[in-house]
């Protein structure tokens, strides 16, 4: 199959999606839409929005739903619906979790520092302690008890959530989910990958 | 197996999960806690959120996440993983305009009137129309051409929609998705469940 990945010149939301195509070594199309090239090129896609994954010339759209049909087919996914449950909740809680940041990062300027405030001090912990938690729990792995896609999210989302948050690495505290982070980028593929891609702000 | 559903006595996030189990004709506790008693219980659940789902005393959180795992024992999730990858990135599509609205919705009450004229004038048309042309292709679902769980997901969210946008039936002009809703609610099980259920605001 030929997969092809529309996405801006920035790790961000695709990033997920290029550790997961590293990891399983499928070869892949590595687009980067200039931004200034993005007002012609969005009715091509299918929600006006990318990341987008082309396989075999249909193009899907969705990150999360696109890493979950790629951890599928690299053993990365629930061996059963409890265990794909357990990866959902935790893919999606990190989710939440962005999102949140997301906001407070594009306020207005008149309330941005005070909205970034808020959510850090009080959002942010309660999501990294479960997480942590959760880490601690399932052996140094966020579910299952042994390598999922959830971890490879959380890692390939590791820098776009360090770069909205004021560049604080908020991670640092929180030593379990760290080791998930370091674990996920010792794999031989997504080292190399980590290594070569091209180096972006986020 | 035993399950409990913990949410607040409204429709909100939990319907989903509450037409699933009907659908389902599995047997639940549908605990509706009121806002009074919340504070005492928060702590009692794995993300100090609901929707919770219990299962033989183990909770599960995360409301797309439980909803998968319920659609995929009853039949309603993708026969593989380019179906599966369908099927989410349309339930991933409908929740962020949700989470749009939902923060026009919850803008402070000085900006609320114009932040909601711009999330439905500009973002929730893109995403309704594209979701109307999915339905039309499909032949009256919203993905792979039989009913999933991508349509009682969109069913069962459609009345906090219609809640949160000024109480407009977003889907008036949109007559394939009101098809697929209608589709949704014409099931015995669901039918029965919409007219015993508590009425509530959302």
């Amino acid at each position: 199959m030929a997969y092809k990945l529309y996405y801006f010149n920035i790790r961000g939301l695709a990033e997920p999606i290029r550790y997961l195509l590293k990891y399983g070594g499928t070869e892949f199309e590595d687009v980067r839409i200039e931004r200034e090239n993005w007002p012609d090129l969005k009715d091509t896609m299918p929600m006006k929005q990318m990341p987008v994954l082309e396989v075999d010339g249909k193009k899907y759209f969705q990150s999360i739903a696109i890493s979950r049909f790629l951890a599928t087919n690299y053993g990365l996914a629930g061996k059963d619906a409890f265990e794909s449950m357990e990866i959902d909740s935790v893919v999606d809680t990190f989710n939440d979790m962005r999102i949140k940041i997301t906001q407070a990062f594009l306020a207005p300027e008149a309330e941005k520092e005070e909205a970034m405030k808020k959510v850090l001090e009080e959002s942010v912990p309660l999501y990294l302690m479960k997480l942590n938690s959760l880490a601690e729990e399932n052996g140094g792995y966020l579910a299952c008890n042994r390598l999922t896609w959830a971890d490879i999210y959380v890692a390939a989302m590791s820098g776009l959530i360090t770069f909205i948050s004021k560049g604080q690495d908020l991670f640092e505290t929180y030593p379990a989910i760290k080791k998930v982070i370091e674990n996920v980028e010792a794999n031989e593929n997504i080292k190399k990958w980590i290594a070569e891609r091209p180096v972006t702000a986020y």
